[in-house]
């Protein structure tokens, strides 16, 4: 057997227990944790009956809130290729709080069922029983607004400060397209990040917020999960950066972005951009 | 009556809920959270009957997982003051999973009691039932190791190469004494920072991590809850600052600590310094 890649197509109607444990098993040889050496694998199925894989990635040399883990990649592969609903997964360790916290941001968060491998049974469990007398999205929104995976365009353009050029026209329009698919209710900030790799190909990732403010995931962490889901190498692969956001906003995160940037792949270039509100500009 | 501090003298033998509640309403004014405005205060016991605050600190123009939770802040607050261990604590918002998950990286951190204001009822119930299927310290050192709050020292010393002036010494040694009673077993990678303000006092903060990784909270974040519980004013007020890191250790603190002083003190000097395991030194 081939090993997995990060999208699978389902081989049958409806995957068993047993099918997903097996597939988080195979996966887990595709994490990158070179500070723990813990491996987790997540395998989850979208609303179109497709499965995908996540792992969690740690970068040496900087503290541990970069991290990403198994739950926040497999959203964020969820994302890329526009699932609007994370049904159910199986894990290879229970979910730690932090990543409970971060599907709050789902809609129907409520029912998302669970699989923890190592309890050694076959039994799904909803994030509900995982997450008792939570806090999450209505705590600060109690009308609502929009929720993570529901396609969205955050109406943000270029200013007219922003020069372009022919030859990197291409990654910075890539990022503004990352920002305006940003998942950022809370802090009215969004961004995104495109990389692109020494043969060209461009991966786009999205800034998202958690309504717990710590557990949000970067846009450098997003978009080094695409390049990882698409099939890239060694991070030094990466040989260029540009982060878009948005101008005054509270949140900032062009010196966050550089600095990882700047960690994982020496030579790259790193480019920040601002953007603005289309409505003010137009 | 006087505002209440961040440490607070029992005038009971046995505080109830019903005075926990009034001090949580009454101490939510300290929080500052610029970004969210969602204030939120945990007033907390200790073992050894005094009862502690902790608000929520947000920091604009950087990323959010800079934050500081009120029950990190009194988690903190208890490691300043010695307390070896946290029995019970009121909130005025349910507990997020990040902060559920810090929560386990005290001893028999199941049996915390906790009672969330805002249910508008007076029932205690223990953290075990907020994060069941829990993942935590004994998952990644199944026999144990010691746990945040307990009295530790990590056996580090400044390298030979350090350089020592008059002027400059006390704030070294005390961010040293801080990296000491750093809480970092998942990674190796202890560190401590030490601020002073205008007014020449001294304020120390100990990097603690959690196993989850993310939810681990800076040396710079512990600071920064010394200055704030120790009745600093604004942050602009911190005119220098030291931090201490472990030589060839897999995280590192440097950048992120610089980023976050500048950030909220644009004039404060910052140092960063290496130490070293005494035994391999001496």
């Amino acid at each position: 057997m081939d090993r997995p890649g990060f999208v699978i197509e389902p081989i049958e109607a409806q995957p068993t227990a047993q099918s997903l444990a097996s597939l988080v098993d195979s996966t887990r040889t595709l994490a990158r944790p070179p500070i723990s050496n813990f491996r987790v694998s997540a395998v989850g199925l979208g609303s179109s009956g497709r499965i995908y894989v996540g792992v969690n990635l740690e970068f040496p040399g900087l503290p541990l809130h970069h991290s990403v883990h198994a739950e926040q990649f497999l959203v964020t592969n969820l994302l890329l290729n526009g699932e609007t609903s994370l049904t159910s997964f199986a894990v290879s360790a229970a979910p730690c709080g932090h990543c409970r916290q971060f599907l709050q941001e789902l809609r129907d968060s409520e029912n998302i069922q669970i699989l923890i491998i190592s309890d050694n049974n076959d039994q799904f469990t909803p994030l509900s029983d995982f997450l008792p007398h939570r806090f999450g999205p209505l705590d600060l929104f109690p009308e609502g607004s929009p929720f993570l995976l529901e396609p969205r365009n955050n109406g943000l353009k270029f200013t007219t400060r922003t020069r372009m050029d022919r030859d990197d026209e291409k990654l910075k329009i890539a990022a503004l397209e990352a920002a305006n698919a940003s998942h950022a209710p809370y802090s009215g900030s969004p961004s995104g990040v495109a990389l692109v790799d020494c043969g060209g190909k461009v991966y786009k990732g999205s800034y998202m917020e958690s309504a717990a403010f710590n557990p949000s995931l970067g846009p450098v962490q997003a978009a080094v999960v695409a390049f990882v889901a698409g099939g890239g190498g060694g991070y030094d692969e990466i040989v260029g950066a540009v982060l878009v956001e948005k101008e005054g906003a509270p949140v900032r995160q062009e010196e966050t972005a550089r600095l990882l940037m700047r960690s994982i792949s020496a030579t790259c270039s790193f480019q920040a951009l601002l953007c603005c509100s289309d409505s003010n500009y137009v």
